[in-house]
């Protein structure tokens, strides 16, 4: 049987394995099924090619011509999703575990996709939050940017996700701006090898975007500059070492690190046995430790239930894991298939005995070798579950990770003690509660927050459309404190940030303006030709603005308002209380009527490029209209985003101010624009 | 002459040094003034009495009473700055450079005493951007929350700034509700002991809240978990000693590292001699060689300048240098004061020897020691200015800084040459550039971006108004990439949360809405007792809500609108046009009309607790109303924030629905109630 290579791609060129490649068996049959490393990869070709030619590429696009990019390559890997399939089955993988791994790691790329188009701005320089007055008449002014780094980001993944833990890691990065150098876990690097490899045969992505290391990554680590950024997933050993490097110290080289973690589940204390929210418990602890055989990092490791249900949970969880066919992930039937490699197996085993050492098995057999399919050979194991009955002074469930199908069931007194118990594990991605009771979701917020990346709460409300105790979507950071390595990732935008430098602004108006494309209030105003909105999307400049005549407010105007739409509250309509009222001299003109005589001043009428009012926002009332007093609009293209073929969005800024040019209000329109 | 004992304050005791404390020099006469260290303190004692007194007593406290309690501090110091005025002196600095530090400090308490209270909410969960749909019926739901570190802060500070450093790393560790031990570099740790004085005797804080180590930390730092943080200021070779502690790096603590850099500051091309902007730019370099004899980690190392502009700022900066009296801080007319101490200046002169084997020296002489008053033993050095004639080509000029009044010009030939000059210092706290042109600031802000913490641009239209080049400002990040530690401070509530753990939560509405005490879409609504707006402040609920009746909208409605108003937009007013419109299929209702009708649904006349709609956040149309649909509104409290003693504010999320129950409108809306 020939080994497939699985190669590198480095500098342009796709590089095989050399003569000191290492050997890598199927999960399954135990037989080599291929062979990376060995290759002389130059890790500088690689910097500089990411450097030199990625990273100008991608940076010039701006960030939705880099989400369109993203949802062609989710699109590309979707249509050769049956490819990684078949190779993935190799890994110990069943079915419902590459809907994980790959359908997961496609769907994620979508949701940055998504994010990037909806979320991030329509050019090159991301705006984080609002402009900070520093001066008292404006003319300087702070806010916050961020750029992308202008480096390379290095990837090093874990096996047990060999297409979502790269592509979880990629869409950010590009998404940013950020060329990458992916390097997978050898054991599964064959699934990745063919991902990348649908990637650059795509053309998709601009030369020098994704680079891809099979095998030892060499002196990279010793090359990376303060530019460059680190994401690692594994383990806590390999994070440290790595994170101690000399270079990546004296550099400060941006490092995420993401590891495994003692992840616990907790039993809320108002559930009982035979309702829905005890059956979801089960079925949750039940997909976690075995879905890809326990190999999640943020898997159920700590079980932690009220301590007169320990015996419900684990005969009920025991009754479903015996319904687990476990076997060749080919077969039919298969719930549970492989670990990744018999070292894996041999790891697995010794920490359940160090585990068992310290409480006691009550489900499974670390002997038991009776498998579906012809598949002795293999790297199975059965789930095992322990009962830990001393959770306070224990210290290996909290400490000890078997990276296999299991896990320990531990009884808690109350709710702050269930707290104490989660927060034994020193930090951990992820933290589960099944309850009904908001008052115990609110305490295990306010006590165990700090010590996990995710809280997730589930409940027969909740439950049909919940996503899974260990499913980390793209939308919500994934990560955690202390022991799962005090990295972050995804979250959306927020994981974008991550590969990007945030930079503080300071200057005058219009430095601003020019530096985000966007009109900052101060800047000079352009007038325009014409009417702006006779203008098309693609006319009309930032800045350009309009000034209406003005409109006097008449007590009359506001009695038929009031009538009109019965809105007839005390302070338009009743002197006296208006008075009373401590913002108001007097009665005063409705603020919605304000807003409606501001559009009858800076609309124009007939028909022309401007499609619709879509929106409003930020909107607020400075000082009172009193009847007598007159107003007048200023309207400014704010920013201008694209949002289809055929019509994009104008947000104008707009201030309504009064006959002493005193600010009634201020607000934030928008509109969709034909182009 | 007694010398002043600088003691330590450790777990609610003042410790005396010890037998083996080390004497500190005053900086201008170079005599013995105060001594500091060798009390064997017990750090797990100090950590202990953090974590159990004081973390908890300030995660007890909300946002906004943590932001009173900074107020009241900041006023307690702002009272004492006279004592603290008289004992800086003996530093080095003069009374401009108190100033900075001094009323910097208490300045920078104000900002976030006021940040906490108008930009974080009234409880004890931040809440972290927007809820995420993870669901299609809404049943399942994610945001994010921030949460205090449930440890303590370290807090290791520099020299240059004994108050301004340290209330600045205290200001945002407090309002995060951590507890912080406080070590000042010991040369000017008298200073940080009687502010911290000040504060403790106060007795505004909570006990465990603040404690002072004066003299070494021991075995702090290897005992330090997962839920702690430490926060450094100083030299790079120091940071990286401290952030490769095997303790630091196995419990991943978060390490905050804001390290000396090699700042630049550019001419921009457009500017010329004897203009406003070219004298803005002689005075900001000038200012930041002099302030604090140049002990600044923001100062202006590199002076980037057109190449034919070299030699007119060389004479111009030398020019108004040779005006600066240099002396004894205390007497008369001194602008500029002395280095920290003798060996600071046996330091800064080393290093200008290293610079000067690359560069020339045009300005100063590191013999002259003619200063004003009798400060013979004092570490008083001249600026020195010096030329560097191969900006490409030279590295000291670009790595190695002297930590003094000390700083190279180098010419530029274009503003890519002066942008990858300013990068070649390998990240920055602060890169300053000149300039009047907005394509200029764009291109230095796209091409340096990634490279500096913060790009300060300034001209004629903000130089009145503006804050300086070296000045960090509470609402602004501090901190840079690279070279300058990679961490990152302050930039109002973005510093607060680098105290505070990011949590994703995902769960039921219901669920969602305990946790954060917003009302969260989907949950469940609360019937009051009576109409809302009948309530007072305190009377209501999050999750009380009103259904209005129905309203019909009629096609009288929209002309009679439309002539009042003065809308009269095509796709209210003909028929024909708004069918070629690709969002409406007929006349529609304007949507300030809906806006005007749903007042008039949901407002209730009568004078009572509802004082003034105050504003308006995240209207979006969905659907367009056409004649002869009706219209309907939910009002719902969604949050509460205390104001003033007198009333707050209330957040209401607003639905408009047609009769078919579909969704045709959303915002919030704003009003201020009476307690």
């Amino acid at each position: 049987m020939t080994l497939m290579k699985v190669s590198s791609f480095a500098a342009g060129q796709w590089i095989a394995p050399g003569a000191n490649a290492r050997p890598i068996a199927s999960a399954i049959t135990g037989l080599p099924l291929a062979e990376a490393g060995g290759a002389d990869l130059d890790m500088q070709a690689m910097i500089d090619y990411a450097r030199d030619k990625g990273g100008p590429a991608l940076r010039e696009m701006g960030f939705h011509d880099r989400a369109k990019m993203l949802k062609a390559l989710a699109m590309e890997l979707g249509q050769h999703k049956q490819e990684l399939y078949d190779l993935s089955f190799d890994t110990g993988a069943t079915q419902s575990d590459h809907m994980i791994d790959i359908d997961g790691g496609v769907g994620t790329v979508f949701v940055f996709a998504s994010k990037g188009r909806r979320e991030m701005p329509d050019g090159k320089v991301y705006i984080d939050g609002e402009i900070e007055q520093l001066s008292r008449n404006g003319t300087f002014l702070g806010m916050h940017i961020a750029t992308p780094l202008q480096g390379v980001a290095v990837h090093i993944n874990a096996f047990n996700f060999p297409v979502w833990g790269m592509l979880e890691k990629l869409a950010p990065t590009l998404l940013a701006g950020v060329p990458a150098i992916v390097k997978p876990a050898t054991a599964t690097s064959y699934v990745t090898e063919a991902a990348v490899r649908i990637m650059l045969d795509s053309g998709i992505l601009p030369e020098g975007a994704l680079q891809l290391i099979s095998g030892g990554t060499g002196d990279l680590l010793d090359r990376l500059g303060p530019q460059d950024i680190v994401s690692f997933t594994g383990s806590a050993q390999t994070a440290s070492m790595l994170r101690s490097n000399p270079n990546i110290l004296k550099n400060s080289v941006r490092f995420v690190a993401e590891q495994d973690s003692l992840n616990a589940s907790i039993l809320g204390p108002d559930v009982t046995p035979s309702t829905a929210e005890f059956d979801l418990f089960i079925k949750e602890v039940h997909r976690e430790m075995t879905t890809k055989a326990g190999q999640k990092c943020t898997a159920i490791r700590r079980i932690i239930a009220p301590e007169d249900q320990v015996q419900n949970v684990i005969e009920a969880l025991s009754a479903r894991l015996d319904k687990t066919v476990i076997g060749d992930p080919r077969a039919d039937g298969v719930r549970m298939g492989a670990l990744v490699s018999a070292g894996q197996k041999v790891d697995v085993l010794e920490k359940a005995a160090a585990i068992g050492s310290e409480s006691k098995l009550v489900y499974g057999n670390p002997d038991d070798n009776d498998f579906a399919g012809d598949v002795d050979a293999g790297a199975f194991v059965k789930p095992m579950l322990f009962h830990c009955e001393t959770p306070d002074t224990a210290t290996i469930v909290h400490e000890c990770e078997a990276f296999g199908p299991v896990s320990t069931i531990m009884g808690y007194r109350d709710i702050a003690h269930a707290i104490e118990l989660a927060n034994k594990g020193e930090g951990s991605l992820v933290a589960s509660v099944i309850t009904g009771s908001g008052d115990v979701a609110r305490d295990v917020a306010m006590g165990a927050g700090a010590f996990h990346g995710r809280l997730y709460f589930n409940n027969a409300t909740s439950m049909k459309e919940s996503t899974g105790h260990g499913s980390p979507l793209p939308h919500m950071v994934h990560g955690g404190p202390g022991r799962a390595g005090g990295g972050e990732e995804m979250g959306g935008v927020r994981g974008v940030l991550h590969y990007m430098q945030r930079t503080a602004i300071q200057g005058s108006p219009d430095i601003l303006t020019s530096i985000c494309g966007r009109w900052v209030p101060g800047s000079t105003e352009i007038t325009g030709p014409a009417h702006p909105f006779t203008r098309k999307y693609g006319e009309l400049s930032i800045g350009e603005t309009l000034h209406t005549k003005s409109r006097k407010v008449t007590l009359a105007d506001i009695e038929k308002f009031a009538h009109f739409t019965g809105d007839t509250f005390y302070a338009h309509m009743d002197s006296e209380a208006a008075k009373r009222n401590p913002f108001f001299p007097e009665r005063v003109a409705h603020g919605y009527l304000l807003l409606s005589f501001a559009a009858g001043l800076f609309v124009e009428p007939n028909e022309g490029p401007v499609l619709a009012n879509t929106g409003l926002d930020n909107l607020r009332f400075m000082k009172p209209v009193e009847a007598g007093d007159s107003m007048k609009v200023r309207l400014t293209v704010k920013a201008k985003t694209r949002r289809t073929d055929e019509y994009g969005e104008v947000r104008w800024h707009v201030t309504l101010t009064n006959q002493d040019d005193d600010l009634v209000a201020e607000y934030e329109l928008l509109t969709m624009n034909a182009y």
